[in-house]
């Protein structure tokens, strides 16, 4: 028996943003694997294993589930939002690359509705221009190149979508990237925190760049500031369309 | 009669991409709007008035929408994709600050999947790592910004997606974006070519940047030029989660 591996995004929270691709795989799935909170959203059933594991362990993870298609499982490696974006299927490659009797496995890739996205949505359209996205967590890569890519975004005059603000464990980075944009003058730009998008405690706060404090962002905090031209109107955030 | 206004994006080409939160609202429109080939994805019905227009008049488009919400209607504007992302997102927040006296319409904004995810997950995970998207299109700025974008893109060494790369009316910037990288001393990194995503004529080609050549893309297609780090394993191509 052949096993396959896919690489699946659950989208940010709600179940009506998970894809039907994503849907129909996790139906004919007989393993799933993933961070504990993602496998904890996939509904038990007779015939299918749940192999939560811990945060911070994706290469294991990803081992692991290669191992469990190679002896003909098939398994879905599961992420929130897409598994592409700051998530699992990274790890996946580099854990094939790592192993190359693994390497004529079928492998698919399932992309979802990544948090930006979903906090877009929620927000207006902040991310109707050009924008960059950049994971502020530097468990993986020194806290310079994240300062480095702000400074570069702000002087690009992109709408800058941070994931992984602000943890318990890095609580002074996100402080320090305000910082550095309020030193490359976007006082002014309109930032927005997404809190849990798309789940009942879901929060939307907009503030100017000058009003917005450490605190307002944690773990589950999407974070987006807006480039030079965005703009307000009524409850929304949106990116014109046009550049000068 | 409150009508209501949505604002969805149907994902990159295939119904398995659609979330249901999209497929609902699409079920319980009175009227769809939108670019003449993404209205002609929705299946007609008694009771569904389809609203196709050209390419370009996206304010008047959004305008429509917003006047027929205003008279009742259940309004869904389609976009490809997702309608945040160089889509009509925008384009009505932009029509609503211009009419004031619709600002109190029940709008909502509904994410979906972008061509840029649908492309990354085909050819593995490209976007693992920090990254940002760039309209190639200069018709609403000027072409010394994209440059300018596209050298600080690369000197943040952040992947790069280029939404619209390619058009019959605008068949030279794209040459012109890939002398940049190289001036910016990219040759060597990867990029993946994607295009009609998740339709029957999807075709994904992989090629080193001195290798790219213009004609590699066209309207339908998305690139990622991937970050300094971007490997392959196999027929994959990835962005390690790890940069020094």
């Amino acid at each position: 028996m052949t096993g396959t591996l896919t690489i699946a995004g659950l989208g940010p929270g709600d179940e009506a943003l998970i894809t039907p691709e994503v849907s129909a795989a996790l139906a004919a799935a007989t393993d799933i694997v993933g961070y504990a909170p993602y496998v904890a959203r996939v509904r038990p059933r007779d015939g299918l294993t749940l192999h939560p594991s811990d945060n911070r362990v994706e290469l294991q993870r990803a081992a692991e589930a290669l191992r469990l298609a190679s002896e003909g499982r098939h398994v879905v490696v599961v992420s929130s939002g897409d598994p592409g974006v700051f998530a699992m299927a990274s790890a996946v490659f580099e854990a094939l690359e790592a192993s190359p009797h693994w390497r004529d496995l079928p492998i698919r890739v399932l992309p979802g509705v990544t948090a930006m996205l979903a906090a877009a949505a929620s927000a207006g359209a902040p991310l109707g221009h050009d924008f960059c996205a950049i994971n502020l967590s530097d468990n993986l890569k020194p806290w310079p190149v994240i300062e480095k890519r702000l400074r570069l975004a702000a002087e690009a005059d992109f709408a800058i979508a941070m994931y992984n603000p602000r943890s318990t464990s890095r609580p002074d980075g996100f402080g320090r990237a305000l910082e550095i944009l309020r030193e490359a003058g976007c006082d002014e730009r309109i930032v927005v925190f997404a809190r849990a998008v798309s789940t009942p405690e879901q929060r939307i706060e907009t503030v100017r760049l000058d009003e917005a404090s450490p605190e307002m962002a944690d773990m589950r905090t999407l974070v987006i500031v807006g480039n030079s031209a965005t703009r307000r109107v009524g409850r929304w955030v949106y990116a014109p369309r046009h550049a000068r």
